[in-house]
């Protein structure tokens, strides 16, 4: 049976940012590592080889979205979820956890998962709905309603792992309760110590189902504790007890907050397993969550705003539905080397994506991910040849 | 500069049936030929690339959608159509007169172009409507509102020129009157009058366009008529006389009557000069098309079937949202070559369907082309090889 494994190449003097290598029974991931997501097994809009063309190594598929649709069973009959969706590399599944959140306590209402820092605007977003909550906790699991019918579902520790294990991923993620970033420090609490009762409970079944996979699958679990130092350091002492194969970082943090919480849990965490920051993606926190010692992420970022018309330049990002680009016949970003750019212009692209035209969805889809892809390549060059701060400072200041 | 030219290599004995090749300044095109559309300057859901991996050789883009959005002005900025759109090879626009007909006497109504031969089911559905039409015609033109936002619109012979010839296709088509086929007589033989006058215009509008013209631009007269053979005959004789590179073949027939409305047409134009039919693509509707005379056709069929989840086979359409096909793990088409069946199983594409995912489109769209275009390539070596009869006979009694 192939194993997994991660090496650790380079580091940063006195910092936690890493280089290193993790190998999957499906190839291997050089990190840091942007993760493309592909929710319901697919990266939405492309195909597996224009998904590869953007440098993407691996994909990140939702557990709760495929188990509605098409049904973990049909995965596992079409070969898992690689083989069923034609990617030639590693895949991961994520737990499930953060639609507790998006479907739980944030349903209806404005509130990101990352807090703005400004409460108050949340607070009242929060008064205004009247939305029913489409998750409900309790300590043996979640109950949901299907965001799709409405029909009833129930997902556990257990039954989670059971999902993944069918769905087949090489990375798969401890089912967790991803809080809200509105909740106080005593539900932050209680949240971690369920989380960490389900990480074991997980990790149980996990054993039980290895016995008969075909391919040896990473178990993640997920450190929670919101922007707490105590309870991050926690939940990471807690999870670090277990026989885990590498971590997740997942959950709430005030957005200035985000590097503190990353590194209070990765001084934590041991050097020698991986560490994953869960839905991270702009370009700021990439830089952030790698100096702090993450190997990898995943965002859906890349591709949502490039539905929406926008994309990621050197000099910040833009949204080709503006006006002023109707008769731009440069394209998207003069430096950039990626499929869009060196075929079409931004007139082009602004003309479909005016239009509501679907190749202007895809052609956005491959620059984000070539830019952010790309950017993390350069970051991960940037820590083997000891330039990261340059780097950083650099493309901040271009960026921002 | 670069000519345009029509040369016939074959022909089927004492049949209108023939295998020949267009020149344009952007290369050529084999005939028969089906010619996939790409309405606003992009064949929906797919990149050039994947547009010509299906053995495209030319795309049609319409000129009512483009001088809407993003406007003559921009193309031409752009390069014109074939290199806005980044589309290696030659494209055609229509002029358009289909929707005079659509926005006209069809808009909010259930009429097709095509009629079914049961006139009562459409006639009441043309009672029923209380939708305003959005197209007006007289003597001079046809007065818009725009489809979009209501705003006024003005197309006459002479504008459809300017609009395409900044456009910049290779193969442009007269400003014409596409009639509903519930027109009567009188009606029909006043269209096809005032399609004659129009042409006349559009020529001499044309002389003077192409004087400044970068490439040659070959202007194609559309033949109307309705259903009616000496309508038919008459429409065709008045065009041979202008000065036109080739025709289009428009408007209403009666499903059953198409191909003789073909026939008629073909007796009349001169073997000279290469012929279209708009707006046709069903596989019986090819093979009785190029029976008849027809060197190249345009349809939207094989992607808008395609967003609605539908696929060809040699065995007939199928419908992959149906819940039979949820583990389905065969290609669309066994017999299939095109990349969509060649990596993808119907499962896989049934998830991406029912679950409204844009690849789904784009994997169906792919499919489609490949088996309308590679139909009529096998069509044209039939033709060239003398087995066209044979050929009809069993790909028929396989799909229908």
């Amino acid at each position: 049976m192939n194993k997994f494994s991660f090496t650790q190449h380079s580091s940063i003097k006195n910092r936690l940012a890493r280089a290193g290598t993790i190998s999957t029974p499906h190839g291997k991931i050089n990190t840091p590592a942007f993760i493309t997501v592909g929710t319901a097994a697919t990266v939405k809009s492309l195909t597996p080889e224009q998904v590869k063309s953007t440098g993407a190594q691996a994909v990140l598929a939702n557990t709760y979205h495929l188990h509605l649709r098409p049904g973990e069973q049909v995965v596992a009959e079409g070969g898992g979820l690689a083989s069923f969706m034609n990617w030639p590399g590693p895949t991961f599944t994520d737990s499930g956890g953060f639609q507790v959140f998006s479907l739980g306590a944030a349903f209806g209402k404005e509130i990101s998962k990352i807090a703005s820092g400004d409460d108050s605007s949340q607070s009242s977003s929060e008064n205004r709905s009247s939305h029913a909550q489409k998750a409900v906790i309790d300590d043996q699991g979640v109950s949901f309603s299907s965001h799709l019918d409405g029909s009833p579902l129930r997902l556990t520790p257990e039954i989670s792992m059971k999902i993944q294990h069918k769905l087949g991923a090489d990375i798969i993620f401890a089912f967790d309760e991803c809080t809200s970033p509105l909740a106080d420090y005593e539900y932050q609490k209680q949240a971690l110590e369920r989380t960490t009762a389900w990480a074991k409970r997980c990790l149980n079944t996990h054993k039980e189902l290895k016995k008969t996979d075909k391919n040896y699958i990473a178990l993640f679990g997920v450190v929670q504790g919101g922007r707490h130092q105590d309870l991050r350091r926690q939940s990471a002492r807690e999870l670090v007890e277990l026989d885990l194969d590498g971590f997740g970082i997942g959950g709430s943090f005030n957005k200035d907050d985000m590097a503190s919480a990353v590194a209070w849990v990765c001084q934590e965490l041991p050097a020698s397993k991986p560490r994953h920051l869960l839905g991270i993606g702009e370009p700021i926190d990439l830089f952030n969550a790698i100096e702090n010692g993450i190997d990898t992420f995943d965002c859906v970022s890349p591709t949502r705003v490039a539905r929406n018309g926008a994309a990621y330049t050197s000099t910040g990002r833009i949204n080709l539905t503006n006006a002023k680009y109707k008769k731009d016949f440069r394209p998207i970003d003069s430096k950039c080397r990626c499929y869009s750019c060196l075929s079409f212009s931004r007139a082009y692209i602004s003309h479909l994506s005016r239009s509501g035209e679907m190749l202007g969805a895809t052609l956005l889809s491959i620059h984000n991910l070539y830019f952010i892809t790309n950017l993390v390549d350069r970051i991960r060059e940037s820590i083997i040849d000891q330039s990261f701060f340059e780097l950083k400072k650099n493309f901040l200041a271009s960026y921002y």
